[in-house]
């Protein structure tokens, strides 16, 4: 049993960048950590910022530039096998949750709040729950309220404002065409 | 008068970073500023880059990373008490003009200009106004000659072409269910 | 017709950053180029990661961001007198062709794979082709498969999934009002 840790443990140390490692240490400073985090080079090292909230995070990996904020009270928690693309940006004002082994692309945003009230109101803040094993396209908004059942995909650039069954691929409308171009000079119509 | 105007500075200065002081001031030598213009710390200073424009900024609070971008002879002003998030980009071809106590989310883009024409033509310029107390949500683009009316709440991740009247929420569509994944082995129909 | 090149020359020198000539040198050492590369200053030098795969660029200009990766046996070519703006994501897993005199606008992610296959199998891999003179707006997102013809335009923030006809536009949905706002203390019904 500890000899086939040990081995895992090699094997991971020979295919990893040891400033992963490293940055992953640091990390693990500000949340509950359990399990190996990964933070892997090549930009910006991923930020905590927590306001008295309560974030765990098992095993899992983020790349560069990823922020995790955490306000007063909230508790954000990430699965084991989950990997977090570069520039995600994570906001738990009440309670996200990120299930296991989710792929999460780059510059995904994930908030259980509206951040600002409008007439005298706070803010709308619903909690957001990402089962396991879903795929995040990059560029996603994942907005308050919302729960993304197990395995179901989330189209890159789709704007997520409701339940997502597990399952199934949700995506944004797609570009249509809006005109043509009136142009002698090049023919066309 | 005077010693109310002391205790507010002396309020603003014990909750304020130094550091956001400091880089407001090396932003006024680029903006006619009336008022203190706060440019807050965690990444790259707010970056203007006039080209021959006039930039009028009250009193206003900058995250890092924004950027203003003014052409030859065009205007941009924006009024006292309005905050922008992160990495937002403004750019005005011809005039932009920003009400008072706005609230910009991150990754937000508005543009006054298509910045390229197309057929031979020169790009498409027409104004952009934004009124008091609009609240525009992160990564929404708003396109030339959009008036978004007073207090009008702009969703994350909508794309702006159009007026928009006072009072209303106007968002992108959200994402939809476009298909099932057919995976026996984990059973879903 | 030496003289008239040493005096285009010349006349490059003195209307371009000498950063951009160096840095773009240094991108040579990653692509095959044909002509001269500008890598304008600004920000982050525009990054290469080439995992064994053919990189082809003529004298083309990129500004600072700018991110091309290249898969294992894929081939990624970019036409002269093409224009790649900020922060732009250009991912080649077989094919990804840009054409001559095309403008790419900041934030783009072109991309002919989804990076990851789901329910065991590979990821899905569609050639992406972007012919000449085309015109890319901000934040738009060209996914797996698309041949945009000759001279069309791709409004900011578009998603493209579809081909795209020759001289035409395409945009994604624009906003629209979804509700107003009830604030009796504001007046708005």
């Amino acid at each position: 049993m500890l000899r086939k840790k040990i081995d895992k443990l090699i094997r991971l140390l020979a295919t990893t960048p040891p400033s992963a490692i490293w940055r992953g240490l640091l990390l693990r400073r500000h949340v509950r950590a359990a399990g190996l985090i990964l933070a892997l080079p090549g930009g910006p090292s991923p930020r905590v910022t927590n306001r008295g909230g309560k974030i765990t995070v098992e095993a899992c990996c983020f790349e560069s530039g990823v922020l995790l904020e955490v306000h007063r009270g909230a508790t954000l928690s990430i699965g084991s096998g989950t990997y977090i693309n570069r520039n995600c940006y994570v906001v738990a004002a009440e309670s996200v949750q990120i299930g296991r082994r989710v792929q999460i692309g780059w510059d995904v945003v994930i908030m259980d709040t509206d951040l600002h009230g409008h007439s005298g109101r706070p803010p709308c803040v619903k909690p957001v729950v990402i089962e396991d094993e879903v795929w995040i396209g990059c560029r996603a908004l994942i907005l308050k309220g919302v729960r993304v059942g197990r395995g179901a995909i989330i189209a890159a650039g789709a704007i997520v404002t409701k339940n997502v069954p597990a399952g199934t691929i949700v995506a944004s409308p797609a570009a249509e065409v809006i005109s043509s171009i009136t142009a002698p000079a090049s023919g066309i119509p």
